[in-house]
């Protein structure tokens, strides 16, 4: 407890013993938090790369078949090209992670392309940029379950038709552990992350030394294609059409970069450290799958995935390893829904305290978790799995733009905070609202390594909207837009807001009202109704108390108690020939606000009957609720409610 | 208006000019009419016959099938017994008719079992009498539109797949006209009610005229029985079996009694000549049509109703005339739910206005109809469809048990009354709730008659609860003990309420309170909470402003302001560990309750922010709601809204 502060104003400021008493609560999310507990939340290297990195790992293990699916269109001959987009592929992977790696260093406390356009490039692009990372985290947990789900449906093909409602089971499972908060999630994921890497390389191994050393077949009864293989040439749009749907790859790269408060200190360096790891294996990983299976005549097909084709030929048939590679993919594949998990609710934290999302986005929870974010996302999310029906090559299409969108924004921003950067004087500081711009020597070196890169993905983007327009990616280019919209929308309101209650033009007291004319609404007059009477004569000498009269001969019991009981109140009694209770009262308040004067104030009681069960309330019409709500939005009224509790 | 009463009370009665706005409820409903409206809302016979008999009459439509369906688990040579149990039942509807002609002129402001046994037999009694009623009306519902589509199904078997959505569409249109008020729902119905009449009455002169001539054949190419026709014998139970399934034709004749005040004056008289007209034709019908069943081979099946078969036997083929009958059956069978919707609402307004029902069933909506009950019935029937599936064979047996419940309670019940009017005096009066008591000389004829009624009806019962019990009659033997059940504690309810609120133990004014505490939440320091301020300064010199802090630094902020702002007002700043806001504010003010002055009022004024547009209350968490959910339970705290409207 704080002195009391010695300026003639009594202000106490009071710690709370308030501890949330124990309920089932606990038990499903953990015990609630307080503020203080936070800092301790963070995470090292190696939590950090099972949980950032889980998303753009397990991309792998739908990447190479969704190039497979476009150039099936050309016939089993165009397989031969996998390997080659795959290839240029990892190197614009590896052009973004150097361009990501120094938005990192620049931006250690949370470097999203929202934040990095924000403070580069003005507002618009900012919310661009915003308005792509959340369409894209949605369909993260969308693809990223459907297409676990897959893997089990691979193994088990007679759960096909349960594919859905596993995949939204699987989503509220990842909710709840999010909602539990980052740590415990963190030991949760990190095995799995690891035992995927792990059974992937095996895999990959294997495979190599079985495909150099000649004893590698092809898959066995192959899965039957889905797509209907027509003569089409291959064109160069054809190659490009593969190589965007490829590139989803490449999504989940810059979740570490919005995340790096969550890593312990120096959290910079470990959070570029664990970038640097998952752009390795990423590239490894996806690399070796491509080339492999162009050599083992996989086939792109919505019942067997690519993987497990794989897996079963490189492991000699569905045995015990079959069965591990499949459940690390399918675990991981669940799990890097996570990575969303971790993001959505942090950007949306972000944006809502910018004044573009509802403020109670900005909420912590019992947890110190954004409640509000991580259900948002998991209901989307599975609205989504429900409407494309779980199939990862429906979604496909409308998945990537987002990301590379974003990653050309906040690329550009960089270049100009490079450029930024190198017009200070040496030792100068500018401080942002994100950074604090300092001068650097290499400054043109590292301008021209994220204008490059801002270059290579607003290509991508550009052959991924022609290529993949019709396929859906059109929905995307409508909705990023509507969302900026409704960014707008929200800020605009806020900004009223503010302007309206601010102080900085407030004229001061207004003058006192000298007079106060109190209404007292009345259904009948019982001892609910005269402790309310009681209450209003304390406010003023000037009460009218308001009968409605639906029913003539209970005007005449009201009239007849009120003579006893009303203490020489005024009683005006409405008659309601339509039987409606609220317009008459409302009429006659209107017809007293328009003959008002203006330094008179104007109070309803309204006697509030209170059910001591809540069944009760069934058995009333709650109409001081409904006056309330109607009254409430005329200026000058203050309505006040004297409850009377029944036992 | 009124002039002033001259005692001191200046008590003034205005007339409201307010008249409704034209919504597009008027073009649904029907323009709103005023309460003095209602008494031009009655009655002729002609009408009334076709509203309160479609009911009884068309069970005409089903009853024979049921019996059909019972005999055939011992073989088509038990179809023989149709027309013997049929005389039976038109025997037990001559003497339960009789029954209610005395009702009728025993009770001309409407003489349900509810009210009949409730005079005369006391509260149990009448509140079964009331579940019984409440049950029938809406399995009514159920059965006739069932019965309804699937006259449509049998003429068009293509439409059998839909029958349950035909039918629930069936039930809310029925609503929707009922909710635009009784007597033009009489014009509707009047025209499909006697066309049924006279359709049924051709058909059924037709056939007997081709029988006794020789020219009637057999049904030809019969439906498929559904029935697994067993080697049973043809024993007592079996033939009671049938009958207690054929009593679902005397469903409906208590509804003219129910709604006797719907009649032009003299209303008991025009009742009671309708009912005899109802009864008569509902018992030449049923007869004829068992009659001709029994003579054409007509078989129970689900996929052609029995009229079916019957017309094209008659008529020669599915013909103009065929088409003729089936839909006149169809709409009365459909209109004929018609009937519960007079009875069912007007039967709960009843309940309700004695407190066994929420009060809210006796408001009359813009139309001056009972729009709850309407809609309750709508609503429990259309889930009853659902649920069995609009199959009237699995409905059936649910049905009836509480028709022949009220039944015997409304004899029994008048059978005490003419005991009590024989001991009454000549030129005597007594005046009961429901009707007054004369003395007649020929009452203790009226007594036996009344009462054999009753030991009739109470063997059906008996028959009907042991035959059917396993068919689904248990769900009704318990439902209506629940009902009855559920009605005592609503009545409790209000007793206690009544108590609560009375003011025959009221010992007058309390002592005026002295002291007047204002507690004043603050989630910032703005124009809102200013405005709040100043209305709390009205209102008393004790107040305290209350902020909860969660973010160190708005605490700061708000702290700053209120040096500035806060009129030297004490401001208590509660910490808040886990970001919570409501609970450590309700803690203070419990503290506070738990130390009060016994003359003390304590009022919490909140500012509560009103956005122009609904869906900006999305952009805002209501505390202002919250709150004043979780303090209105305690007693002895006011809560004053000070709402600031932002444009």
């Amino acid at each position: 407890m704080l002195p009391e502060v010695d300026n003639g104003h009594p202000i106490i400021h009071r710690a709370t013993d308030y501890v949330p008493p124990r309920t089932w609560h606990h038990w499903l999310f953990g015990r609630p938090l307080t503020t203080a507990d936070a800092p301790h939340q963070t995470i090292g290297k190696f939590t950090g790369l099972a949980i950032f990195a889980s998303d753009a790992l397990s991309s792998t293990a739908y990447a190479t078949q969704e190039i497979l699916f476009i150039l099936a269109a050309a016939g089993t001959m165009a397989f031969g090209y996998v390997f080659p987009i795959s290839i240029v592929i990892v190197i614009l992977l590896a052009i973004v992670s150097i361009s990501y790696e120094q938005i990192i260093h620049a931006y250690p406390d949370g470097g999203g392309a929202y934040i990095v356009a924000r403070d580069n490039m003005g507002k618009l692009p900012s919310l661009i940029a915003g308005a792509s990372l959340l369409t894209d985290y949605i369909l993260t947990v969308s693809v990223s379950v459907s297409a676990g789900v897959a893997q089990i449906v691979s193994a088990y093909p007679e759960l096909i038709e349960f594919r859905v409602l596993i995949s939204v089971i699987a989503v509220f499972g990842i909710m709840l552990m999010n909602l539990r908060g980052v740590r415990e999630s963190g030991a949760v994921f990190a095995f799995p992350s690891y035992f995927f890497v792990a059974m992937l390389y095996l895999t990959l191994g294997v495979g190599l030394f079985r495909y150099f050393s000649g004893s590698l077949g092809m898959v066995e009864s192959p899965p039957s294609m889905d797509v209907a293989i027509s003569v089409v040439a291959i064109t160069p749009f054809l190659l490009l059409h593969a190589f965007s749907s490829g590139t989803a790859a490449l999504t989940g790269i810059e979740a570490i970069s919005n995340g790096i408060p969550a890593f312990k200190e120096p959290r910079s360096r470990n959070a570029g450290i664990t970038l640097i790891w998952m752009a390795f294996i990423l590239g490894s990983l996806f690399m070796g799958i491509s080339y492999l299976t162009g050599h083992i005549g996989a086939v792109p097909s919505e019942t067997e995935t690519v993987i497990s084709q794989l897996a079963r030929t490189v492991m000699n048939g569905r045995g015990l390893m079959y069965q591990l590679v499949i459940w690390a993919t399918t675990v991981i594949l669940i799990l890097a829904a996570n990575t969303a998990f971790a993001g959505f609710p942090r950007l949306s934290a972000i944006a809502a305290k910018d004044g573009f999302l509802p403020r109670q986005m900005t909420f912590r929870g019992s947890r110190l978790v954004y409640s509000y974010g991580i259900l948002t996302l998991a209901l989307i999310a599975s609205v989504l799995i429900i409407i494309f029906q779980a199939s990862v090559n429906r979604l496909i299409p409308l998945y990537a733009i987002g990301v590379f969108t974003s990653f050309t924004l906040s690329q550009a921003g960089m270049t100009h905070r490079w450029w930024k950067i190198g017009h200070l004087k040496p030792g100068q500081e500018l401080a942002e609202r994100g950074s604090t711009l300092r001068f650097e020597r290499n400054w043109q070196t590292k301008m021209a390594a994220n204008g490059f890169g801002a270059i290579c993905t607003t290509v991508v983007i550009l052959i991924f909207a022609v290529t993949k327009f019709l396929d859906g990616a059109w929905m995307v280019l409508i909705l990023i837009p509507l969302l900026v919209f409704l960014f707008s929308l929200i800020h605009r309101h806020y900004r009223s807001l503010a302007n309206r209650l601010s102080l900085e033009v407030f004229a001061g007291a207004a003058p006192r009202a000298t007079r106060h004319r109190v209404i007292l609404p009345l259904s009948g007059v019982h001892q609910g109704s005269l402790e309310a009477l009681r209450y209003a004569r304390r406010l003023s000498d000037d009460i009218t108390a308001v009968h409605v009269s639906i029913d003539p001969d209970e005007a005449v019991k009201v009239r007849q108690k009120w003579e006893t009981w009303g203490e020489g109140v005024r009683l005006v009694i409405l008659d309601s020939p339509y039987r409606l209770f609220i317009e008459p009262l409302l009429e006659y308040i209107e017809e007293i606000l328009t003959h008002r004067q203006p330094d008179e104030t104007i109070t309803i009681v309204v006697p509030q009957f209170i059910p001591s069960k809540a069944w009760h309330n069934l058995l009333h019409t709650n109409t001081a609720n409904l006056l309330r709500k109607e009254l409430l939005s005329r200026p000058g009224i203050i309505i006040t409610d004297v409850p009377y509790q029944v036992p």
